[in-house]
């Protein structure tokens, strides 16, 4: 293996180069070269030593070009274009009532269930089975069972849907923090239930956890072995550094456990702009950058700092989410949409720049579900959405309109039920190619550690 | 090159059963084998005997998963779920007054423009330059000046945008007949020009043409060698058979050029059912097949004539359009919409049958655009889409919402700005994973049949 290793990473940086100049967009005829070989190289089976999986909630086809138009431009590229493997996945959930009838629209529990432990739950359910309640063992949890350290990094509430099903089990996603837990009474401490789901991912023992949701750890545990202290003097009873700013983050070390909490609630947004409004719709306008405060590390800042923290020779599990394109997608915000992808791209970037000094890394990035925003033509006075609409001027220079109508004006804005891209490379990654269902990811993923 | 494929051939049928249990969906964790090797197996060089393009009109990935919901189920798979090889593409425009900037959401002719010649056009535009009106060598013109059979086979007319790409020149793609010259006074015959979408399809001499758009064939030619005589006239004199039904089409033997045009206009549809309508939008409803008059061959009847008649040592490039998805999305009729792309995957079905007996075959499905529909939650009379709603009962048997709301009720819906799909399998399919543009398309063809 260490021997396949070596080879291949003699030849990766030609692959990488290669496929790079392949994907270089073809605005005139001018050729483009055959990448056979270069795709024949990125399918490699074996064992992976680390995955990093990187989840653009709500960031379906339609999210990603947005945010490739505005960004770099229709024939740019962005990070997360460039894996040399690609497919689509499903991602409808399944009837609480009757768990063999699919759900065509998934939130983003189910989903989180579905990729991290393998099976289909009902929407708003974290790890845990449609109908019985039963609990779903995840791939943290495997990975600490066979000793591989575990991150999950996300700029939602580290108690948000997505970090949540990876080390937590509850019937309701809202139950977060110990004061949270009015729909999980069953859940709670003091009815000797796991808890909240902040305080099961400090139970978990999660190595590195990173992203807001500092309120959830400031409630007071109501059972168990630390009753009356916070969730945050649990975690440092048990062992954990707590950082609350970005130079915090910034001096952590190798070695000790660390939980990040950046933001009472969700973390700040990237970037701000006028909403999308009903005919003839905000803008034409340009986004407002940089709006993310100093003291919040960015998402690519956790991430770096979550591989140096994982980083060794036991390899490691990272989760890092960007939740919040869904989130400004919800609510009709075509920049913060698109500077929430933007700084998910960053992060794909430092992911990709690990990976590019160990080959052995599997990474994958791919979405929960799609979403509502939609690429439409500039609108007329007859001719236009009946919902919200923005038009943004893009990198190219030329207006490109969104169109926001999955619901009534005012309204959340909903997910769509359609397949998403999902893109790897590593050992491994030929398994997302073609058509699969996100609970194939947890195998994949499984496999590439030799935890089933 | 004959070794190679033979003994391709003698692995081909494991690749495909690996596959197709490998992507057999995994509703409850029990699983999922390893596909590296089948992967790898399917990543071919080298070059193809013939090609056989699918495309999906306006089949984005929202209107592939909501056939897919309906026809077989969430975790079923359609003919084209099944291809080994995948990615995604980019499918913008240009603008014709600076073709150097994009113009987000294309035409079916601009799009046609870019995979058939490998060069960006603006909106409307035939197989010519935005801007300066000039002339794009096409892949069936490369293809017959090597001395390989073409064809073009479609649900539209002949003369609609994406047949027309391969086999015409002109600056608007409504001057199908040499009656609707208006719009291109200078391609008339009688002014010099190529003449008539119809006329020019005619004079390159494809050897199958099979589809609607009769009435502009039978429309009277202006000047030129045949002036005064009716299109289908020209082709007689020219040597091609002309068919007129199904029966007529089967008859058909090869040796001879065959023009089969089934219906006046477009060809009838699959399936009907209520179109959508505003909140709460029509059904739950069951949607009505069997629709198309049998004297009219269905769209893989035609599939599999064209590839019996272009069949043969020098090997062939056939285009297959499932044309009316685009057409019924456009109209906000769900049941219509599903019913094309369900016939236009056993058209695809066609294409790996005869692949699976002629492994040298690359066979390549994707859309020439994305379009309006979205799989959203059951309305509620507070959450809704203000757009177009229809609930119809999928083969799971639960319902399925289906939202239109690119433009205001009563206006036609309109194409979407997305990422679509692309998939395929056989020598050069490797070309088509990542991300690319559509105009690489016409490359990876090119390459793959010895053009360039």
């Amino acid at each position: 293996m260490a021997e396949r290793s070596s080879a291949w990473s003699a030849r990766s940086w030609l692959v990488v180069l290669t496929l790079a100049v392949a994907m270089a967009p073809a605005g005139v005829r001018g050729g483009s070269p055959d990448r056979t070989e270069a795709v024949r190289e990125a399918v490699r089976g074996g064992r992976a030593r680390s995955v990093i999986l990187f989840l653009g909630d709500g960031m379906g086809d339609s999210e990603i070009t947005l945010a490739r138009n505005y960004h770099v431009g229709a024939a740019g590229r962005l990070a997360f274009d460039t894996f040399p493997l690609t497919g689509t996945y499903t991602t409808y959930a399944v009837h609480e009532a009757d768990p063999s009838r699919p759900d065509y629209v998934t939130d983003s529990a189910a989903s989180a269930t579905g990729w991290a432990t393998g099976v289909k739950t009902s929407n708003g359910r974290i790890s845990t089975a449609a109908g019985t309640d039963r609990i779903l063992k995840t791939i943290v949890e495997l990975a600490r069972e066979h000793g591989i350290p575990t991150g999950s990094v996300t700029t939602a509430e580290v108690t948000d849907a997505t970090p949540a099903a990876l080390a937590a089990h509850v019937n309701d996603r809202n139950c977060q923090g110990p004061a949270d837990m009015g729909p999980c009474p069953g859940y709670r401490k003091s009815a000797g239930g796991l808890g909240s789901i902040a305080e099961q991912e400090v139970d978990h023992q999660v190595e590195v956890l990173l992203g807001g949701g500092r309120q959830r750890f400031e409630q007071a545990i109501e059972g168990g072995a630390f009753g009356g202290r916070t969730v945050i003097e649990s975690a440092a009873a048990q062992g954990y550094i707590i950082v609350t700013d970005a130079a915090a983050l910034a001096a952590t070390r190798p070695g000790r456990r660390v939980l990040g909490l950046f933001n009472a609630g969700d973390m700040s947004l990237e970037w701000g702009g006028e909403p999308a409004a009903p005919y003839p719709g905000s803008g034409p306008q340009r986004c407002r950058e940089g709006q993310r405060p100093a003291v919040e590390p960015s998402l690519a800042e956790m991430t770096r700092k979550a591989l140096q923290l994982l980083d060794g020779p036991r390899g490691f599990f990272l989760q890092v989410e960007g939740a919040s394109i869904d989130k400004r997608d919800h609510v009709a915000d075509p920049c913060g949409q698109i500077g929430e992808t933007v700084a998910f791209d960053a992060a794909v970037a430092a992911g990709l720049a690990y990976a590019a000094r160990h080959p052995d890394a599997l990474v994958i990035v791919t979405a929960d579900h799609a979403h509502t925003s939609q690429i439409v033509s500039p609108p007329t006075e007859i001719d236009h959405g009946p919902g919200l609409l923005s038009t943004l001027i893009t990198k190219d220079g030329v207006p490109m309109t969104v169109s926001y109508a999955t619901n009534v004006p005012g309204r959340w804005q909903q997910h769509t039920g359609t397949q998403v891209r999902i893109a790897a490379q590593g050992p491994q990654a030929a398994n997302i190619v073609g058509v699969t269902d996100q609970t194939e990811l947890f195998h994949t993923m499984a496999r590439a550690l030799g935890l089933e």
